[in-house]
């Protein structure tokens, strides 16, 4: 049984400000726990589940809090719209010290807004081996119910860094950067790099031109038709499979 | 001023019963309103807008219905979080004669059901040329209002068909058929083609197994990390990329 007490605290970690002093977050549905179970149990504070979840999985949760609750509450306490079976709340991941992109592939966010696009890319850096992920401070939070969702568990795995990318950007010495543009170089035939930083930009702006006057290179998507524009996950996932495979 | 009566109609074309009795799908935008005018003015049956709206379009909009709303008639009407300008009723486009996949490129939908992922599909094709998508009548309403928003404009200019695929996709003689799967060739070294089917599946299940049994090709996106798989939107825009430019 829960509490009512307990039902307004899950609530209150759907606002980011409540999941920045908790230091917690909320992640749902059978796949995506038990992705986040298998990344890293212990940063997996409480599940919250139907009985017959916690039956099936009661072999992969012995370290962990499980609270057993009706299909009711879990509608109280879920951010969903189709409640699915278990709630997790679960600790954010440490990302106080940046890291370097010296010898590294590294994505960069500046200013995408849409948290599905934000949990796309995360999950796209995951499949191409992309450990780090550097976003400008006015990115879509990671946190946010519906970036958690849609990184599939991948948000275990990719570390996320918020920071003041310019300042960033501009300590990354002797590195390459990449910028994703509409007149750059083809990224279909540029050569296949180990080590760069590649920028990604904002949905409707791009990348903002004090940011792009730092990258020496720019690539471009060769377009046939006419759209006159791709989605920004798209991109990153069509860039990083041309770039890196 | 909008009747009441007006307002309730408008609200249910947001059903895809109502968009199909009544031939027509709401847009909604100034962005989107304007692409849709661009591409063909006559088939937008009816403009509803703020007046800064109109006075800045008047020029492009000499055929068209318009009818000056006010910023609460908007949100009444409106199927947007956040209502934006201008909503547009267009009329349906013409898709009764499926076409032949013979030298085209088609792109082929098993059961995408993310209203979210078939726009962003859809606008993908626009942008490397595809002029058709074959959907099984299991897949998402191409007219659904999230769909619509997010093909930015390409819903009308990509044709997009819903058909029994598998007696589709018989009847498609000597066409190499291209099943994205988890097991296929590596797509970033086949050859680039110019006529071909290349069919995307569904969200969860992928492609099913009597669809994937008549396609003599399987691709795969090569995976580098750990991500269990990619965004359905995501990886069509990886293998068009590849196997079109």
């Amino acid at each position: 049984m829960l509490v009512k007490q307990k039902i307004k605290y899950i609530q209150t970690l759907g606002q980011k400000k409540f999941r920045e002093e908790e230091g917690l977050f909320i992640a749902e549905g059978p796949k995506l726990v038990k992705e986040l179970l298998e990344a890293d149990a212990a940063s997996v504070k409480e599940v919250y589940a139907l009985q017959d979840w916690i039956d099936e999985n009661k072999k992969s949760l012995n370290k962990t809090v499980i609270i057993a609750i009706s299909e009711i509450e879990l509608e109280r306490i879920s951010q969903l719209t189709t409640p699915n079976k278990v709630l997790a709340i679960v600790q954010q991941y440490e990302t106080d010290k940046i890291v370097s992109a010296k010898d590294n592939i590294t994505l960069v966010l500046d200013d995408v807004q849409d948290p599905g696009n934000l949990g796309t890319i995360i999950r796209i850096a995951d499949w191409f081996g992309v450990r780090q992920i550097v976003c400008s401070n006015n990115s879509a939070d990671m946190y946010n119910p519906k970036v958690v969702q849609s990184t599939m568990g991948s948000i275990a795995r990719v570390k996320v860094f918020y920071t003041h990318l310019e300042e960033w950007l501009a300590d990354q010495k002797n590195i390459n950067i990449y910028a994703a543009s509409l007149d750059g170089e083809d990224v279909t035939t540029i050569n296949k790099i180990r080590e760069g930083i590649i920028i990604i930009g904002n949905e409707s702006k791009g990348i903002s031109p004090s940011i792009l006057s730092l990258a020496a290179n720019k690539i471009t998507i060769p377009r046939i038709g006419e759209a006159e524009s791709l989605n920004a996950a798209v991109a990153a996932g069509i860039i990083l499979s041309h770039i890196l495979t």
